[in-house]
């Protein structure tokens, strides 16, 4: 079996091509779901699954499938499925989603080519509104496939007011809500029929670009994902009295930013001492910091925090809450202010199933390829998938760690490598009986 | 001599209705620099001015004064001036500037009234744009009046991207600066000829509400300004390095934003080792913190903090600045973050006179009024004018210390107390030939 790059190359650079932007350096695209380019980019794959005989299917929030069943596979067997998704944020890279789901393609045609014959179906597939950028939530199709949102409340979302899956507001989140996710899929022929049901699949792999450096660090070519982390976030408001700066005694003042800034560092002590006393997985940031009035000569009155928590430990995660709820309530004591803290994603982390990774890595030891084993600080579709079917997660590495951004980069032949582990992998599993 | 409270009051609520603003509670208003408002309540002075038989004047940068010159007084001795001004912050209260202004005009009718023979002649005068609501600068016309700005470069001033006289930025900070200063003075009217040279009067009083609660916490009616601190404003900038918050390690971060919070934190208690060592004047603030990307899921890349310095001795100023840079030096050591610091607003602490506080002082006393001495944390017309002339400031309880605000408030016997003390002490100066 050998993997043609240039084809793989080909795909997702024309699929790049669509929703591309202007980018002083790198290369960047817009595909946001509902738009004219996500429905060019869904389009397009269509016409490539169907150029690889692929039974194409679209569900009825946009969840798009390509079913491979040649002669050698029991369509009443579970198909091994594997993908990602074609949404991008606004002004991402060209690799983050459709990387997964063109190699699956990719590596689907190649298997084709090598005279391979599955014992099951191998079904590629592409997830809607991974990223949130648009409707609330993000890994939004994977969640409907699992089970965890049900198509209704789907597509009820609306574009506007929106947070993304880590609770941060997304492009649309000032505009007032109007278009619904049904009409979103409707105005671009995406509305389909049915659900998607990732339950009835033998096995998931998605590969995916890193979006760190550990690979690149160690100059390995690819990385088997061990689990996905948890994320907690939580609103955090500490209240104190705005006031004159220069009428206001240093010793008459209740200063929320101060208090703040006593929150910020003891939440980062916390997440150093837990990443120390773990193997540096857990992470502790408060990464949005309102102040309000915000003016230079007004003593700060109210601070809102954004706090983000994520472990592969979900106790870990839980026991950094509790540091983070002592520590305000310390201050509240100390320095006079009110605080809140409101958590508003709890989402545990996934472990990867013991069987996926296995095939990742024997493959990638069978080829040559030297993997690594590492851990995902970041969210994929792949962590809904693990809670209803053996899931797996394969890294390519990013260049210099960027994405979301005209930076993300991953060398051709580095995903033409990831898809050959990947092909090897589904090979594999689409072998079990 | 008595003050007439009635006809004061009745000034002040006239007054106050023009550019009313709903207000769940208490009593706003928003006259800002050219604007209609501003106009009316410039009409409405010149009205009440001429009632009194004052000469009016205007100045080319809308200065507005009203001159008593009875056969008692030589013409050609300096006047003894009173004063504040009429314009408010958006939104703010009915006794800010205004008092100032109708309790000087309510002062000379008293005194008119009582058979007072004045030596000089005694001026009403409404300084314009002490607020900076509108126009760069704040204090912009009394800066003008004693040479400290031309009135070319006051003229050419736009209203967009304005900073106030603290450094924030005024409401209209975000449009595209169109209309000059010169403009908006024609366009009410108030482009007047000359310029008002406060230099040349003898000595300048101004009644304003304190905008702190001194005075009502010690129940005294009257305060005496000693001096007014000194501003220093800087902007502060620290990079560190934005990356995703799930997938950096505690190991690999610059986070922007924890070693702001150190930054906070040091000046914080830099300012209470300042404030203890003294006489509990000196304040130092971090008013404004903005933080981008501001993303709860993004570790923070650049803060810029406003930082806010007060003191009423200079020294004292310079040593917090110091420390602050010295701060920021070793955050840079300690944290790996690259950072700036820039002053852009440095004025000088002005003692009022001794002449004046003294006038202000016995005069209170004469008349059975509490009076204590304090410093004034917040700027106002008189520290400019104190680098040309003798200068005091008087100030009137302000209830719970709200200013700049709809909660603004000083009972109407206050206000009338405050004006006779006014009075006694313009009567002082203007029989000292």
């Amino acid at each position: 079996m050998e993997i043609d790059t240039g084809r793989l190359r080909s795909d997702l650079e024309e699929s790049a091509s669509i929703g591309a932007i202007e980018a002083d350096e790198g290369r960047g695209r817009t595909v946001l779901t509902g738009s004219e380019a996500n429905r060019d980019a869904r389009d397009r794959l269509i016409e490539r699954l169907e150029g690889a005989g692929l039974d194409v299917s679209v569900d009825a929030v946009g969840n798009l499938t390509g079913t491979w069943t040649p002669p050698s596979a029991n369509p009443g067997e579970a198909p091994v499925a594997a993908g990602s998704h074609l949404d991008s944020v606004p002004e991402g890279g060209i690799f983050d989603g459709q990387l997964g789901v063109y190699a699956a393609l990719e590596a689907i045609r190649s298997l084709q080519e090598s005279g391979f014959e599955p014992a099951r179906p191998l079904t590629v597939v592409s997830f809607t509104e991974e990223e949130g950028a648009t409707f609330a939530g993000g890994l939004l199709g994977s969640s409907v496939a699992t089970g965890q949102r049900s198509v209704e409340n789907a597509l009820a979302l609306t574009d506007g007011g929106a947070l993304d899956r880590d609770g941060r507001e997304t492009q649309n989140g000032e505009r007032d809500g109007g278009r619904t996710l049904e009409r979103a899929l409707e105005d671009i022929g995406y509305r389909g029929e049915g659900r998607l049901d990732a339950s009835e699949w033998d096995a998931f792999l998605e590969l995916h670009v890193e979006q760190d450096t550990v690979l690149e660090s160690h100059d390995v070519s690819v990385g088997v994902v061990t689990a996905i982390t948890g994320i907690s976030h939580s609103s955090v408001q500490i209240r104190g009295k705005a006031n004159h700066a220069g009428a206001t005694a240093m010793t008459d003042r209740t200063d929320a930013l101060a208090a703040a800034s006593e929150f910020v560092l003891a939440l980062e002590a916390a997440g150093n001492h837990a990443a120390e006393a773990g193997d540096n997985t857990a992470v502790a940031t408060v990464g949005n910091c309102t102040v309000s009035p915000n003016a230079t000569n007004v003593i700060p009155g109210t601070v809102d925090l954004g706090v983000d928590i994520r472990d592969v430990d979900g106790d870990v995660m839980r026991e950094l809450l509790t540091e983070a709820e002592t520590v305000l309530e310390a201050l509240e004591g100390k320095r006079g202010v009110a605080t809140t803290m409101e958590r508003h994603l709890e989402v545990d982390p996934a472990a990867m199933s013991e069987r996926c990774q296995q095939a990742l890595e024997s493959e990638a030891t069978a080829l040559g390829v030297d993997s690594l084993s590492l851990h995902s600080g970041a969210a994929h579709d792949a962590m809904n998938v693990a809670r209803v079917t053996d899931t797996g997660m394969l890294f390519a590495p990013s260049r210099g760690g960027y994405s979301h951004s005209p930076l993300e980069w991953t060398d051709w032949e580095d995903c033409a490598t990831a898809t050959r582990v990947l092909a090897a992998a589904m090979a594999r599993l689409s072998s079990e009986r």
